[in-house]
């Protein structure tokens, strides 16, 4: 229990009186102030746990709404699939991230490319790295796996899903936010030894780290395996194979934007360090600006979306505006707590026009994914961190990170930012696709990626999933034969004038 | 970095000893307190930062609860139309609450009816108003647009949403929150220099300043328009037109009653507030009575509505029961803060009574509100107004507001703060009935405001928003033919004795 | 409001410098310590408040995730009526608790089988229990009724779960709660006076008080009223009855995962104390812990059930895996706080064996529980009992409970803990036997229990809550009639092999 402090002045009045014995008297007072400074810390460590643990489950939320966010854009009959896939990324990353996955993150000291302590959370907790750190880092890992899933759905095998989720959430991923996140990271701005141009990389909350990596891993699993079958006609144009729910797609879209409150914000990890002590102003009104910032960023993407939706394709579409609301905060998400709320409207603005035009080079190259989640998470993810390069404030990242850090081109910064995120971007790229792409090919290779087309065209959840996701008795209420819910909808052609319906 | 508090009895002890020079010894111990306090004062806006933000984040949580409820209620054919208006809120609402509306809420020092600061967040934070509050504040002001879009839901065109949207969220709002929480505003319980009927309106949470405003600006929009089509027979009989999916309905209830609770115990805006410092009952009590309040008068409204309905229509209806439940929450939420428990439990069987009576004065008058917003939010709110003035407990009052304040009617308080509150409940009533009264009308005259008759038959998601929200391809199952989802209604004409099936 | 805290040097100065009169100065130093010693006992209540006010929202939340769960999986014909039960399961238990139900269970001081103080909040807050506490304890009592809403669903009358829902959650739960959490309950581990075994039992968020007393009334609800027509067929082969959305029942099993951060974690009560001053291990680490210690048993329990369920059923579903991730949660709960991560592994690849095997008993012996509540609340929870007993660590124990008490048999801690928990399981499985088992039956002869048959065939949403959950007019959409939604489903008859589909 937390001892009372108590202080007697019968007592402290005798040491004092004891003019030859002053020792005591001081010890007896500096004697109070350890338990006070004791307190104190036992008080940042119950604060700071306390906003990390709740950060953490907004993170987790997360998971619920990509898996909502993911059936109602797929086709009725693979909601069983998809959604099975989202609760296994959480289920299989939360063993994986045990065993190895925060070793190879966090698993300090190390060298610049992976960690090696921790494994099965061996010698847990230290002073830095507490069981809440551990949970919040499997959110976010599980994050990534997630975004992977939707580039490759309707399509995959499911052994073939169990394989490379394995990978990504156990290696891939946590060797990247090893690099950018750990103080032992070649590109980490936490680097104590050596920084990347003097600078490191500011990936705040992982617009690289967990966006792009989750991009780059769908992109190439979407190529491999080619498109669904029907989304381009024999003519080579664009049809559109519409989600079967866009009720499940606002829910997803609103429990995931709940959920960045924790990502982005709670990315601080501690909220109790003051700039300057005994000032209204300290590490909890950054974390405010960081929940401002990714607010406004998300919104003006959302508005770009609805605006520019409109002029090209004549429609005010709901899925759309969820899709660019996301691409704002996929994009403000590395740079969000080093950037004024004004500069993340402007990431916004950019983030829905690189999300139209990703979909453009999509449709034009017959690229099909079905959660438009390599040129979401993966475009605007790379945006973002463009973005944050040009745009990081001085003052925040003095605050945020250390005292003289370059800040960002177009904030009087210089290039050495610009030239460490083209690295980050480059690498990334790079590294996901020379361990993702290989395994999805030899997949594809020993036939194990792709789902036959009579699968295909059933559904998975008939051939795979033990029926449909959505039932009813006719013995027990003939009536209802009359009712519907879903509308049979005819092929949509786009000739180019809107990318999609 | 928070400085480590460090004590040398040796320094201090050669302090002490130099009889001829106490003001060293003092000047050390004063030097350590003085960083305890900074310490202390760290701690506090990292606790109320805390608390703070996650009510914020709760609140928001609303807005994926308002979407999921107003979906449920309409019709299949228009759920794309509304659940755009519900992201919508959101989006546009935080640009504009950016741009302008929260300066002209909180923008000190200013006169009594608007503020003049803060616009497009300049010169922020300040030491009373961090970025924290601005988030808190911004998902109040989309609530308020969100309970509008219900009452105008099934007929209104997507640009004169976008209209009145942007102007109720940007000004309407935002005055009257300036009127009533702001610490100028002429009706404000914070007003240093001059309190109305020495009292000052106690609204904590919003019956008025959310739930009437958002009720009142419904009315006039669904006055304006009139009923759907076939809402009321040529006979006049009213024939209910039942929302597509209750579970949506369900749904929305549960996560709006789970927003509720940064909506009202988050109002106390920080939660580390001594009443009587160093003893066990502070704040953090106050908080959870709120919590307490919130809940029993829910749950009383629940139960009430559940056997009032089973008198009057004979069956046990879940979106009644929904209804009754979030009535009672919007009449507490004025006075949750300042009520007992036991005052609570005759809020909520109020409210209940009070919604039903607004349901069949509604029908009476051919009043059509898809969301019976405007009874609900409006009614309730109103009653929830004068409840506050009739229950407020002095000891809570003098706690949660300041010493010296009048308390309820029927607590001993006499009639001052009923006197103030009817005042707030005229004023709310006027000024909201005259800017979006004139704005509703013009839009109407302009041909601006309602959909064709035609759309409104066809549904305005295929219409407008490029499609029906469920979807299926034939082509892919052909099996699927025989499934079924919703049930046909053959209309339902209401002889009077149940307002609603 | 918090005091500030000024130390004048120059007043102390004088005080230390009148060598003859050092009590002063002792006075001075001493009445600022005593400040210091008062801002401190603000700020952990404060904290602690926020910690569990927090959880107490998150536990809510289950609430939602109950009733998508229980809605998805039933047939779409009895949706309205399940979900009511879950609105109301919140709304009658509020007011229920609030009247007398946390009365009995933690009205102190009182005898060791029921609390006797508190009834309406009468004398309300005290030191150790504060409105948070009571709202906290409300969301568990209403979780403990919506497993019970379960095992009944798609047959029993409305009137007939009012009336065991309220003795339920107001007096039957109640007082098993004061056996094992009150400071006063006869087999409490915090009873000051008397320690079962020298040990009390350690049920620290409930598999016990929460999961099997839900589960084995369940039990004895639907073993008295029977299995629904159609389950098993004529030649008594077990034929599944498929809830109508898994899309609601992943909905609903995320919710509760969610949910369950607060409510294991949140058991805690505090999270500011310290188990070594000063240092960065305290509670906050165990807290953390425990919510790794879930997650894992959930993780572990779910890819068990993949698997298992595939070599079983050749499947990979969805919805069985959503099964086995609740009863790997339902399991860890009791022990949650007090055994290693590898542990919580073992303990939930025991609970998805143990759920499979309860499932295969029931089918063996006709048992029908449309949500397998009794197998997984009842069984998961009884083998999340013994589990403890086996594998608690000694220095954990120490820490959560007290210095002294014996840790898991397997942990070489002695057979003491097994012997109270073994009593725990007895003891609860008969109390609730005794009190629900009656009620059933009582209500079973009365012809108050089960609906008619023709009445189960309908659907109680058409007979008794006023219509069908989803709806669609026709004059409104004639197109709308191609449309389809639910796929109809020939009645699967299994084997022996598969145990459901």
């Amino acid at each position: 229990m937390a001892t009372a402090l108590t202080c007697s002045a019968a007592e402290l009045g005798q040491h004092l009186a004891g003019a030859t014995n002053t020792t005591a008297a001081a010890t007896y007072i500096c004697g109070l102030f350890s338990q006070v400074q004791n307190n104190y810390t036992d008080t940042r460590y119950a604060i700071d746990t306390t906003y990390l643990l709740f950060s953490a489950y907004l993170v987790f939320s997360m998971q619920l709404g990509f898996a909502m966010l993911c059936a109602g854009s797929v086709r009725a009959k693979n909601t069983m699939n998809i959604m099975l896939t989202n609760v296994l990324d959480a289920a299989a990353g939360g063993l994986f991230y045990y065993l190895f996955g925060y070793a190879f993150a966090f698993g300090e000291p190390s060298n610049g490319f992976i960690g090696r302590h921790f494994f099965g959370m061996n010698s847990f907790p230290i002073e830095n790295y507490d069981y809440s750190h551990f949970l919040y880092q499997w959110a976010f890992a599980i994050a990534a796996a997630g975004i992977t899933s939707g580039s490759i759905a309707e399509r995959t095998q499911f052994s073939a899903y169990l394989i490379y989720s394995a990978f990504l959430t156990g290696f891939v991923y946590p060797v990247v936010s090893h690099w950018i996140w750990s103080a032992d990271g070649w590109a980490s701005a936490f680097n104590g030894n050596h920084l990347l141009f003097g600078s490191g990389v500011i990936d705040f909350a992982g617009s690289g780290v967990v966006h792009l990596v989750g991009g780059v891993a769908g992109l190439w699993g979407a190529l491999i395996e080619g498109p669904r079958i029907g989304r381009f006609d024999h003519a080579g144009r664009s049809v559109a194979l519409r989600g079967h729910s866009a009720s499940l797609v606002v829910l997803g879209t609103f429990m995931l934007w709940f959920g960045w409150y924790g990502f982005n914000p709670g990315s601080f990890l501690q909220i109790l360090k003051p700039y300057n002590t005994g000032t209204y102003y300290g590490q909890w009104s950054a974390v405010g600006r960081t929940a401002v910032t990714t607010t406004l960023a998300g919104c003006t993407a959302a508005l770009t979306t609805l605006f520019g939706k409109r002029l090209m394709s004549g429609h005010w579409n709901v899925t759309d505006v969820c899709n660019g609301l996301l691409g704002g905060f996929a994009a403000i998400t590395g740079g969000c707590s080093v950037v004024e709320p004004w500069a993340a409207i402007i990431c916004g603005f950019v983030a829905a026009w690189v999300l139209i035009g990703c979909n453009k080079l999509a449709e034009k190259y017959k690229y099909d994914d079905p959660l438009e989640a390599a040129q979401l998470h993966g475009g605007c993810g790379a945006w973002g961190i463009i973005f944050t390069a040009l745009f990081a404030r001085k003052a925040y990242v003095n605050e945020v990170y250390a005292e003289g850090r370059p800040s960002g081109l177009f904030m009087g910064g210089g290039g050495k930012l610009l030239a460490a995120h083209i690295i980050q971007i480059l690498v990334i790229f790079g590294w996901v696709s020379v361990t993702m792409g290989p395994l999805f090919y030899v997949l594809h290779r020993l036939k194990l990626l792709r789902i036959s087309a009579d699968d295909e065209m059933a559904g998975m959840d008939l051939t795979r999933h033990g029926g449909f996701a959505y039932a009813y008795q006719e013995e027990d209420d003939p009536m209802m034969k009359q009712g519907i819910m879903l509308r049979k909808v005819e092929p949509t052609i786009n000739n180019g004038s809107s990318p999609s319906v």
